[in-house]
């Protein structure tokens, strides 16, 4: 490789906006239009500034830093991820990739690279949520999925609507599609991320990349038994609506295992009441969530789901059950070109890749309505995200760098110098 | 028979026992020591004066009303049960019993029979633990089993400690072993309370005779496993602590039907943390109740259920378990002489009755400890009970107190007039 990103420049970034948190001590707490988000935000565009990037902000409050090519009016190779965070969280889940793109405009600049294709960084914010409760916000807004009734409805938990918040930090809400993007002013879209899973890390393997952002079929299923006296109510007398829904815990897990090729399929949230040591449980609500990059397998799972669910009053007599579907969103490919592109650059410089789904949603996915998108990931110690304990080593962040760097290079048509 | 007890008069006393609740609307709530308590006693109270009986309170609340027999110093036949109820709970469990006895009472004094040995009616407090938690206060008292320490350390919601709210209530704490009653003053003591359960109604039986009050396991089951990224871990990656619950609550719902004969085993609390959609089950914790009258049956599935929980990380990897006895009781059989009595006197006066056991505790499995026992129980429709719709028909409770008028006078030797 003739280039490198520089360790220590990619540490102190990390670091600083990890500074930047309304937790401190307790890991990163960065909701988006706080004080938080403003000093990350500064911090941000002086670094782009160094870079000598053209700095803009949209009505959504993403921040980009542009860099022209040769081509001026060429669409823009666009690189970046998010830095906010969810309540709680580490240092490296969205930075990581708004760092990426703050170190590649470093060496762009101190190396005076010239491409045909002008590129542009970017810093989104609101991707988790964390404060309104709806992500991938600032890409939305770019692809135009923002609904103006979400800027009213969704409020923070001090009953601050999003508009609100906006008009607060000097954004006006009813600007919001001045953000949108259109299709033909991207050439691509890369994004950065650590893995929030274990698979890179047991593989050993130094970068991930997605093919496929995961389909998600998300359930919310009641179990109405009856709240009876555990003591008098004989075992055949009763409506036991824990047994039954652990059957059906029990059930999902065992499609999601046989459907293999990194399907996921998961009761994270069950409620009993009354709840009470002596009381046979009269309801039981569960959430259900299954991922797969095949719509064919969640269909799959989905519907032995819902045979499952209608049919356990006959195993369970007394029981009735109600299945109510919460989210369904369709799988995402990511481009085969981009893919090939990474996969050539890898192994040019001797960095190993796997490809990968991506059992979360990013802004990749929502960018590739848009445009190409490649997504890499980076591994994440124990698999472990949104907590503080999160953590990617900075070599292993260095060398998602030099990849992405390598690729977006060859996208913006970068050539070397003879 | 040649004597029956009113139905009317058996109504208005529950009707008006149940008007003393803090709860209007929301069914009974009379806690022990408080302004319900008061007015119930003196109702009570009332009644038994006007049936003549000797008056007394003991020093732990508990309400006597005496009427003596030939001899003066035998020892006395006793019949009641409690007048305290639970949080919303119903109108029959415990006054059932204190109203037999209050209409007993007056039967025995219009027909101004005469037995050998004296009864006394009494109306017990603090049965179900429902202020401070510790239930069966009044017959522990007459046991001699209120431990000092617990008048001290058990506090109601609002951080009153027993021994406060006894003296806020005039009596004396101190004096609480005044209420110890030696085993040679007591012939017989006698319950009727509701079943609290399904079994005489679908059977169609008029009442139950209770041979034993089970015995309890109680378990606190901790199951520890990984709180994962529900997109992003692999389904072989994974430590789902739910899903190895699950595998236990099915467990142990099969070992409490195997056993049979009235065994019951029940997981009625399970929480989940960190308890969301997107995050796989780190911790699980639940209780596990086992019940049954045969202290091997409890043993045995104790057992299978500790094997179970150990077993437990060879088929779930990477989950560890931990568990907690809470509580463990030995069953309580109670008087062959009496259920004798009960079943010829049941035969005589052309009343259906079937041996059964008591899945709940009754302050008769305390008094059993001091002398021969009687329990008898009448039906509680749909099995229902500690809720308002808590029900017996009043034909059905006078059955029950005719059955109890036959049997306590043959115990107190009463000799039918020729």
């Amino acid at each position: 490789m003739w280039f490198s990103s520089d360790r220590q420049r990619i540490q102190r970034d990390i670091e600083v906006l990890a500074q930047f948190t309304s937790s401190p001590g307790q890991g990163v707490t960065r909701f988006s239009f706080t004080a938080e988000d403003r000093a990350a935000r500064e911090y941000i565009k002086q670094q782009m500034a160094a870079s000598h990037l053209q700095i803009r902000e949209d009505a959504a409050g993403n921040v980009f830093g542009r860099r022209g090519g040769r081509r001026s009016d060429a669409p823009v190779v666009m690189i970046g991820s998010h830095f906010d965070s969810v309540k709680n969280g580490g240092a490296f889940d969205g930075p990581a990739g708004v760092v990426a793109g703050l170190e590649i405009a470093r060496i762009l600049d101190e190396n005076q690279f010239i491409t045909d294709y002008p590129f542009e960084f970017v810093a989104m914010i609101e991707e988790e949520g964390g404060r309104f409760g709806a992500g991938l916000f600032g890409s939305r807004a770019m692809a135009g999925k923002v609904f103006p009734t979400e800027l009213q409805n969704l409020r923070d938990q001090d009953g601050v609507s999003v508009a609100e918040a906006m008009r607060g930090f000097g954004l006006e809400p009813a600007n919001i599609t001045s953000a949108i993007r259109p299709a033909d002013q991207l050439k691509a879209f890369f994004e950065l991320h650590i893995e929030q899973g274990p698979i890179l890390e047991n593989a050993k393997t130094a970068v991930g990349l997605v093919e496929t952002v995961v389909g998600i079929d998300q359930w919310e299923i009641v179990v109405q038994g009856r709240p009876d006296h555990a003591g008098t109510t004989p075992m055949d007398m009763r409506a036991d609506a824990l047994v039954a829904a652990a059957d059906i815990v029990q059930d999902l897990y065992r499609l999601g295992k046989q459907a293999g090729a990194g399907t996921v399929a998961t009761v994270g949230k069950l409620q009993v009441w009354p709840g009470a040591g002596n009381i046979v449980p009269g309801t039981v609500v569960f959430s259900v969530d299954i991922r797969s990059a095949a719509a064919a397998k969640i269909q799959h799972i989905s519907e032995a789901l819902r045979a499952a669910v209608y049919d356990l009053p006959e195993r369970y007599p007394g029981v009735i059950t109600r299945i109510k579907p919460v989210l369904s969103v369709k799988p995402t490919a990511l481009s085969e070109t981009v893919l090939q592109i990474f996969e050539e650059e890898a192994r040019a410089c001797g960095i190993t890749t796997q490809r990968m789904v991506s059992g979360a949603g990013h802004d990749a996915m929502i960018m590739a309505e848009l445009t190409e998108v490649g997504l890499i990931f980076v591994p994440s110690r124990g698999g472990r995200s949104h907590c503080p304990e999160e953590w990617t080593d900075y070599e292993q962040l260095q060398k998602g760098i030099d990849l992405l760097l390598s690729a977006i290079l060859r996208m913006a048509e970068f050539r070397k110098p003879d």
